[in-house]
């Protein structure tokens, strides 16, 4: 779709990092100030909800999904995971991996909910050191799949 | 756990109804005032994370989760459909399925985002009273996959 920001396949450097792109999906690390480590699965077509996808597919899709969760986990050792594809704005299926913390922003909110208290800045500069790592556990966890 | 609300397996008729209980998951139609529909897929035992279950145990989950989704699609025809495993407050594995609308109090933030309109009370009311064929089309989903 012409007007689907997901659809033109452009990242800006500031919004983002691709890490990974296969046939029918990409691994975005996201560059969110507040939650370093922070995931995006996108499926590259345009589609907008799971029960769009066949049942490969959607099998597929979550099994990248549950192995950037594996990746993470690994490397962040958050408090929580949050997983989630929502597409309200951009109705083309994307799922949100975002490691959680005590002591981030929103925590225990949503990632989505209202600012709740500020993350120490040596905490999160080590967080955002540790989320350099996950380039590579990503492609190590998705090469186990094979 | 004995302080998990979840592992409790105790619902008061405020917060929703069982629709349906498997041996490993169950079903909740969500007494939300805002939102009609919103569902919960639960898993049964105390298990944080998905990536905590083994691959056979995420499938039949992800297999329940899109069962529902497709009945909520089928009942209420939602502008999109969300879905999220957060599990902030509550770290046992729980799939909020959540029918949006472009009129729904939140749209188009997350189902936890601040508050932006007010739905139209007979419209509300409307798709409360269609939530009510809900338990019907997720049990015929379900029979459908075995």
């Amino acid at each position: 779709m012409t007007n689907c920001a997901l659809c033109k396949d452009e990242l800006k450097p500031e919004e983002g990092q691709l890490i990974w792109k296969g046939d029918d999906c990409r691994i975005i690390l996201v560059n969110d100030p507040d939650l370093p480590g922070f995931c995006r699965v996108i499926w590259n077509q345009h589609v907008a909800e799971m029960t769009d996808l066949t049942y490969g597919e959607r099998e597929h899709l979550m099994t990248l999904v549950f192995a950037v969760e594996e990746a993470i986990r690994q490397v962040m050792h958050p408090d929580k995971m949050n997983i989630a594809a929502l597409g309200n704005m951009v109705p083309h299926i994307h799922w949100h991996l975002i490691p959680r913390y005590k002591d981030d922003a929103f925590y225990p909110g949503s990632a989505w909910s209202i600012r709740v208290q500020e993350t120490p800045a040596a905490i999160l500069s080590e967080r955002r050191k540790k989320s350099a790592d996950l380039e590579k556990a990503i492609k190590a966890e998705i090469a186990s799949l094979i």
